[in-house]
């Protein structure tokens, strides 16, 4: 049995919870979620995704306590990735790494297809950081915060829609990655607005891929370098639960 | 059930069969193999490479046809992945391409350690077309080639250890790719040396990474884009049984 | 006398014969013409291009024993250049390849005007396998198939212009090259149509560009390195007249 | 006179004060200094690097109320510089950023002679985002951490000038950055060591550098972008004094 | 004090004096001014910038023999500041240079819009070589020569915003620098433009921004690397006032 | 017949003649030769890089009006090239871009074997800006200036070899470039020692390389793009006989 816990690096509830990753589980494939205790209500610049960074740092170390296989941070801007790695051995999978790296294995250029024009940098920066830069033809914005992806879906669907049409159409992409993990279940939606216009061009929900690349790293026993990732020396923090 | 079809791309009866991954195999995870029929004794240079397109691209269709979910091309140059997925839309999984994502997920910079010096340019091209150069910290070979990997295990696997902590001690490499599939089996004898050394660096098996990868593929429901990878129109083919 | 061999890597009779390239004869200079005997009808995908290389190499061995002093493979996308590199000493041009680097010598940035949207990703990635990516301004296309370009020539000739017209004019490009070499002849035609427009732009013809690229390689006394370009040592081979 | 305020992104008293930088004063020119509330002891990998960003945004706010010009982060890591740039409208100054920014204008290729291997990572992606990775020679470290700097100061310059010379020598720099800021006045002993060996290569010290450059935006009324720095929207956070 | 030498790198008189840069002075700066007296009339491509360099050398050499404390090139193509470099061990300040890293810290994508489309390789180029050609979003242009710059002035104040808020709009811009010297003063009336358009982006008038970059390395006590700009070894020069 | 003017960017008489490319003669390919009347006495920095360029320029026009059909800039640093494209419709070749376009056509990586140190920058900017830089293993010096290569040749001919043996076996070159024009002739005897070490390495001789080239250009009908070297203006020019 793989046991991957998700932490949704915000505080806001209701926006996620166990059940809306229901359908993922298998006869040996578990799930537990958890919310930050503290953090931002939802993560949409540099700001906030400073904020969300302690709260992973932490549920990561719980995670590898509780006996989870994997941790999932639960954005597409990978929150807490890199410090989360530091302090655990078990593989912390982000959602924007995991599904970069399944486009450009996928095709020849991936587009990303996000909330809001504040998160253009921070998604640039990854794609660079990961390598993959020259993988991606173009990110493209529908203007929709988070918080009001929920209460404004059909419109959410319909711009995601728009929005990765134009980028197959005007930017060369070959693969479509949905830019916040928000926008769970939107996949299928997209995929058939594209196939409509005889785009045969597949999307990448992040959630979803980013369970299938945590489960490919347990069963393949492996994780990230602690080479790289090395355990910190103990040393005084002051303001944090650590 | 995932079925998994590996195709060993070269004509040498012998150094791969279905009980070297027997290992891998799940409850829910079963594989079956074959061999080429035209093609080359072993790859390891460009023209070797290219005897063996053909029949992986064969091989793919086959693979389609007897229900096979996804299609592993074992050997790292990835000969015959970008023909194949022309042809099919099952994933097709190259090993070199999935280990060099994997290790781009788990570190900072990774070195591969291969056989021979011939199939340098080979790799290097690769690392630059999956967008992963910048992470390749160095390639180190080992000088023996593929068809005496066999008959020369103990010399191999200290020739990798060595190899591999090289590539850590003085290239800055945090994650080892082994640079042949015909290593199957030998990372954790490279572990351990590299450990002895107070090294924490883990090592990619690259035949087990590409069945974890393939099957987080067929998990997630995604395949490569069949905007980039359209079908051939159907036209006069002469000397290959297409 | 510098003899060079032209080998059309496709079955089709017709579409190419030593009268073609006739204009290009002068009192030191002579070609010679060979088609394939096994591989595909015509290039415009990754699957066709690797149908190609077996026959390329074998032309290769058989010019090289024939005298000719250096081998031109008559396709945009290069198939075979590597591994006819590694069975001869003579020089294998391709005519992307020369035509890319004539082009990053001419200007600033280049553009590709090519047959249909399907080798994109193959271009692109020839582009970045000889480093010169970053001068290409774009790759545009005119939507028609190779196999038709002789039929539709006043068709094809008006997309080429209207291409490469915006390729400078939206693109940036300061040199157009013509993206396969079924265009031989149409330079004149399109810098035709530039120049009415005032667009000072020159067009590479890529046969001819080849042509005196090779005779470069040839007089300096010049061909590839072998130490990349190693001959493969004698293994068994099935399938294949090597 | 222009004002600038310094924060030491970690809660160790003792390792700086007013007085470090009093040297750099002049007559329209002017310090305040202050220390982290809440945050770690020593920078030195990616979660101490995390742990100092709320800490070192809060100052940020402080410091735009309190009436000062601009703000320097006083750690080569810039922890919590993109996230202050949101908060605020002055300059938010990172001595990374700053100092690798002038090694691009001083010089060919730069070296960072820093603390110890585990910030590798870290100012290598520094490196890459800023822009200027490819001006980056090699980064060497002393091995000695953060926290032992003053006690082992003769070492420290010591070691500092050897790696300083073998990043010259043998990587081909031209100009070395001290790879943290609390080497603050170790630039001259290097300086001297280096012109012995006949190698006119200048040390940038990376708090002095800082400064010039705060104090260059302030007098160009020039700060960073509002368009990709946007304020962010006000939503609840939960457990940070925001 | 601080003194800084302003070279205007052509010979055309009226087009800059001192008064032009009055307005800079503080009590700790001054300036002094003077053109070429062997030169081009303005610099708009290759040929007019390489006719300024043997100037802007001599003009180098008297600066610091004259104890200049720094010396800026007044046109963003930076014409000679290599070889200034080389003859002296004060600044040598290239606008372009300084304006491209300043933007580089100030956002994430700048874009240049300049005079004419003749300067677009040779600005192209200097971002290359300065190592931050992945930070500019576009170059833009005005098509007004330099020397028409003064009397349209009103025509080029209206062009220079709309190709601002077009780079900001369609190029994902979030910095603007002024592609020419000879716009000094403009910035603020392009800063009103964009704010009236709700586009918070800051206009970097290059040649404060020099001033301020000089000022900067004088008062860091830093300059160019004599490693890499070695001075010259003395040998005989034919028509030229060396 | 084609004619090739060939200018050797110096006032040094006795470096180069006619006679020293006599060998290069064919029945249809004559050569003529000129030095400059104003310039520097050899090229070994930006400085007398910029001395030269002048003088080029003006090589550059008589050319044209003599009737050449090709002019050749007789040193690897290319001085003047895209300058004197501007003035002339001509091909220009310079030994640097054709050497370095030829070997990323002949192998994986190159070295560059140069005269010393002080061209590093100049030699390594000109890769960056062909678009070779990747393709670049490393550049060598054998520590002679360039006015004593004649009379130390044998020195001159061994540290070459030296280096161009390091450069294969340590830096993973497989194609040496002679990095000077003043090696001409050197190559056979550094063929000679790379040969004798079991390294089948070509050596490209640049003015050879640069003679073949032209001819490529001239017989091919192509030219550099006067879209991007557009004719500059007339414009006042004082101190130099334009």
């Amino acid at each position: 049995m793989v046991h991957i816990r998700i932490v949704t690096p915000i505080i806001t509830k209701g926006v996620r919870d166990l059940a809306d990753i229901d359908f993922l589980k298998r006869p040996d494939l578990e799930f537990s979620h958890v919310l930050l205790e503290a953090g931002p209500s939802s993560i949409e610049n540099e700001f906030e995704h400073a904020l969300a960074v302690p709260g992973v740092a932490a549920r990561a170390i719980e995670a590898e306590k509780d006996g989870a296989d994997a941790l999932i941070v639960d954005c597409l801007g990978d929150p807490g990735v890199p410090a989360a790695r530091e302090l655990v051995r078990i593989p912390i999978i982000g959602p924007g790494e995991a599904s970069m790296h399944m486009a450009a294995m996928m095709g020849h250029r991936f587009s990303i297809v996000t909330v809001v024009e504040s998160v253009r940098p921070m998604l640039d920066n990854l794609a660079t950081l990961y390598g993959v830069a020259g993988k991606m033809a173009s990110l493209r914005v529908i203007d929709i915060p988070v918080l009001e992806l929920e209460a404004r879906l059909g419109e959410v669907q319909q711009k995601l829609a728009e929005q990765a049409v134009e980028a197959v159409e005007k930017d060369h992409a070959d693969t479509i990655i949905l830019g916040c993990t928000g926008f769970l279940g939107c996949a299928s939606a997209i995929s058939t607005t594209l196939k409509s216009k005889g785009l045969d061009v597949p999307v990448i929900d992040p959630i979803p891929a980013a369970v299938c690349m945590a489960e490919a790293f347990v069963r393949a026993g492996l994780s990230h370098s602690k080479h790289s990732y090395a355990t910190p020396n103990i040393k005084p923090i002051a303001g944090y639960p650590f």
